[in-house]
């Protein structure tokens, strides 16, 4: 978890035996999502970290978008699109299911998961202009209050019941990073703590789990990533994980 | 399946005891993906037709984004979204099933789905604008080109084996329209017949399944749709029919 993210020239580390091999940039949000799932499901793997700037020439022969995340399995296969990649790995590692066995109540949450593309696009536009267009900050508020009722309705800590779910997991990795709307606009749009009150307690129950812990970065962490792209193009990826 | 698209003000119809319903619209690429699903697995269904420039005003009630196809069980859950639509309906009839049952061969049919969206936005873009950018062209042969290997590499008729699979339906709304092309364009662009040899013998083999026959319309109406929207905003959705 701890090596350099791999730039033009670098060789592609060869796989490791009895392991999947994750390629990923340790501030994707989407590339998260994949990550979540292994360590939740605890599926043995190895993460290769890609530096999106410099692109290692080997990205763009495992995916043509040259986009994480990659999952290269030991035969050779590979698979890419963060859904995909997470739904796969749910089924090819059926112990710890993630979705619920009901095909209505899984399809149900996948029709969340996409409505929660409303929140994702503006959170990136706020995020990365740091300017804050109304329409911007209530299409965040109006998600949110989406996905609070969805939490009260289903009347236990996580959306995927006692223990966090496909669902969870995949709207995770922009819970973990919704202070830098606050950080990068100035204050301009901070969600408010105690106004999603179920989301909140979600949050801090997210947080402490042994899965989810594995891939959280302090926010401050996030946001030099941004700062330092923003500023020179070029993020800082390892420095930023080194301090 | 010959009545007609319901616009505001039109009630919503009850729904029909032991049929799903499915609303959509007789045009819609995306409506069509999970009418074959439904026609392909002998699903019990009726459909009711909506007219998408006037819409009943029940229709973002049922999906807030106001789109179909929408698919309504018969104690009232509703679903949206076509591959969410087509993947319930799939796990829910577990009969003929549309997914290999390897989660991997399964993953790299969702894959080649995703990959379909570089052949179908440069598709829109030519037909609805009746011009031709070389970039729209060449992305249109060069998506092919992979479907086209794909079919030689997998040495059966269809991407699904000896029948259609998920795959096969999932892409066939836009080859049922792809004469669209020279169409719209003034023929400045066409997709040349005898390029793609394996997707032509694919192309005649899905044209004659029973379950993909049930919605297949000709080209000729799929023109009257596009210039009668374009002409006018408002598409002659059931005369184009009677014609």
């Amino acid at each position: 978890m701890t090596s350099k993210h791999l730039s033009t020239g670098s060789p592609d580390p060869p796989l490791v035996p009895g392991k999947l091999r994750l390629y990923s940039m340790r501030f994707c949000p989407y590339a998260q999502r994949a990550q979540l799932v292994l360590d939740v499901k605890k599926i043995p793997y190895d993460v290769v970290w890609v530096n999106l700037t410099k692109k290692p020439e080997w990205l763009a022969q495992k995916n043509p978008l040259s986009k994480v995340p990659v999952l290269q399995l030991e035969e050779g296969s590979i698979l890419y699109e963060s859904l995909i990649v997470s739904d796969f790995l749910d089924e090819a590692f059926p112990e710890t299911p993630l979705y619920p066995s009901d095909p209505l109540l899984k399809a149900k949450d996948k029709l969340l998961v996409e409505r929660f593309n409303s929140v994702i696009l503006p959170f990136f536009k706020i995020v990365f202009s740091s300017t804050v267009q109304p329409e911007e900050s209530a299409a965040i508020l109006d998600g949110l209050e989406i996905f609070e009722k969805e939490l009260e309705k289903r009347g236990k800590p996580f959306f995927g019941g006692n223990r966090p779910g496909m669902l969870d997991l995949m709207i995770w990795p922009w819970f973990e990073r919704f202070e830098l709307l606050g950080i990068m606009s100035d204050e301009k749009f901070v969600i408010p703590r105690g106004r999603f009150l179920r989301l909140d307690k979600w949050e801090d129950d997210m947080k402490v789990d042994d899965g989810v812990r594995v891939s959280f970065l302090d926010v401050d962490k996030h946001a030099k990533y941004v700062q330092t792209r923003k500023a020179t193009g070029t993020p800082a990826y390892d420095s930023i994980l080194e301090s």
